[in-house]
């Protein structure tokens, strides 16, 4: 009943359409979760959520371990109820915040140990703490502590922190409750290993001897040139098994998901649609409009003609530019509203067109009409 | 099929129950009516609105006069359309907030020059050109300029001002087009004369040989004893007549609301359930609750557990603390939900009392409950 499910490849790519089966419903896959990093997908109900047609939304452990505190949404039920989203969620280990926010890190075989970016209290995260928030806060898919490296990273420094990121992947598994599995809860590895496919390849190797229930490719999209990341994420997918599901962490833009489902990958995240809205860029099939400029003042018309969300099926550019404008607190639900119904519209397009062996044409025809806004690439 | 109609008045009181017929729709009073100052009632889209029962709303002449501007929001269809409401707006004249936002503000006889508070450029408001805005933003409640003198005032100060508010009544209601009353629009005078009966039952008497649609009592409100606004409330309605709508503007609190119905009020507006909401103050019937408080921490409760809002069905004041403390704009949302919820509920059980003849009862047995709690009184 419960697990992945690959339900078929793409011919002429390595695209695959696949479901993973949880706890709180299925997931379609290729997916893209709307980010919720504070118990909330930034200025959303989960009604409007929903509305969205969202399938999965990803919680943050750092942000919920700091404040509300973990054991605080236990007692309240674990997460699902606290937000009242009766969705899958995913939540990460917490590590690449604590390695990107907090301060003062200090890094053992243990765990780490850390300043609170909200009041500086120190804080210690190990691989079965991070599991055992996660399992707090009843996640359908948990991560495992990882060390992201910056980039550029040394080849030395990044073969260290893989060799802690390893041994921490065998403890997380090790403290996982292999029943809860077939409850449709799961646990997922990381691969990591900076842009080095040496490192990469070892790493894969490592985890799949682990045997996670899916895998994560992370360390990537932090700052690395375009081509270095295409490449590093083509030889990376590679090497993953056909029969779990990949998730390429913190990625991305549409152009970046396109590319990334084409080498096979079924999972994304990011703050993109999020973030941009509240600074009033918004996602068009003619590529990425600002709505504070000018040209909007007059303009009737809404986001997308042909898009089904509630902020184009009833306010008009003119409007959202006046909101933006005018910094009302509407303005980023409005344009938050289009801008995660444009990403998940286009991983339903993307899902179809794989159904219909149909991928390539339809990434060639995204990126053609994508393109043709100045401001895209 | 348009006006105004008194249904009942209660037995033992002032209070009335009626309904005004506009163009967009039925008001059944008495209303109180959130206040969307720039196209936007703070935080909600107009389907949460709809969904709180709201049947009016008020919006601001002078914010949008600035921006986007009048001419702007007249090409796009008018008010209603831009802001995708299609139930009644009241616009005010933007009198209040030219004498409490603007600066450099000039008075003539033909009107107000003054430096707009957004970018410093200079405008003029006379009485006509605020009917002009009033008009291309097609409210369907249109109220006259006006001087609203601060609290104290001198009596010659007050004087003085209430002979031009009176004027300027008069050119106002030359100006009305009353035609198109007949489609459901209304202009209503404002009865100033700070808190000096003589001038208040003077400024009553000329705008009622003026006449208009409704009649509202300004300058109330602005900072004097309560117990001088209850004085100056009673006697400045009971001089009105019966037949036409009442407004007591920007009132107010859920005692003070219930105080003016008692007088034979109909109609009220005030920030004050969302401004409030953002700042995290939310109404119940036991008083109004700080849903910052490290006792909301764990409680799994709804704000108020007979409350029909979404926020209420939905969520626990501990997620709400959560989001507050978080300074998620989902905090602003939910709790702008409720507390207009809470107004709009207060309204409808008024009027269902109104209808049983039980209105004191009523009363008395709400501020029985509110006053349990400490933070109110």
């Amino acid at each position: 009943m419960f697990g992945y499910k690959l339900l078929k490849k793409d011919c002429d790519t390595k695209a695959r359409r696949g479901v993973l089966k949880t706890a709180h419903g299925d997931i379609e896959t290729p997916i893209f979760m709307p980010v919720g990093t504070q118990a909330t997908v930034k200025a959303l109900t989960p009604e409007q959520l929903n509305n969205c047609n969202a399938q999965v939304i990803l919680g943050n452990t750092y942000h919920l371990f700091l404040r509300p505190g973990y054991k605080i949404i236990e007692k309240l039920g674990g997460l699902h109820k606290f937000m009242n989203w009766n969705k899958p969620i995913l939540t990460d280990s917490g590590g690449y915040q604590v390695f990107s926010l907090s301060e003062l890190r200090k890094i053992s075989e243990e765990g780490v140990e850390f300043k609170s970016h909200l009041d500086g209290s120190r804080k210690f995260l190990s691989p079965e703490i991070a599991l055992d928030i996660q399992n707090s806060l009843n996640s359908d898919i948990v991560m495992v502590l990882d060390e992201c490296p910056p980039y550029p990273s040394t080849y030395d420094y990044i073969n260290l922190s893989l060799a802690l990121t390893t041994k921490w992947a065998k403890r997380a598994r090790n403290a996982w409750n292999f029943s809860v599995e077939k409850d449709g809860r799961y646990q997922f590895g990381i691969v990591q290993g900076g842009m080095i496919k040496e490192l990469r390849r070892k790493a894969t190797s490592e985890l799949i001897e682990i045997g996670f229930d899916g895998y994560a490719i992370g360390g990537l999209s932090v700052g690395e040139p375009k081509n270095l990341m295409y490449d590093v994420l083509s030889y990376s997918v590679e090497w993953l098994p056909d029969d779990k599901p990949r998730y390429l962490m913190g990625v991305g833009k549409p152009e970046d998901i396109l590319y990334a489902v084409e080498q096979g990958v079924d999972m994304f995240d990011c703050v993109l649609p999020t973030r941009n809205a509240r600074n009033g860029q918004l996602f068009t099939k003619q590529g990425p409009i600002n709505i504070k400029r000018e040209e909007f003042k007059l303009d009737e018309k809404p986001i997308e003609e042909e898009c089904d969300c509630y902020t184009c099926k009833n306010f008009s550019r003119a409007y959202l530019r006046h909101l933006f404008h005018s910094k009302e607190i509407l303005s980023a639900v409005l344009n938050t509203i289009h801008n995660v119904r444009f990403f998940l519209r286009l991983m339903e397009e993307i899902r179809n067109s794989i159904e219909q062996g149909k991928f390539s044409e339809y990434k060639r025809s995204f990126l053609n009409n994508y393109k043709k806004n100045s401001e895209v690439f």
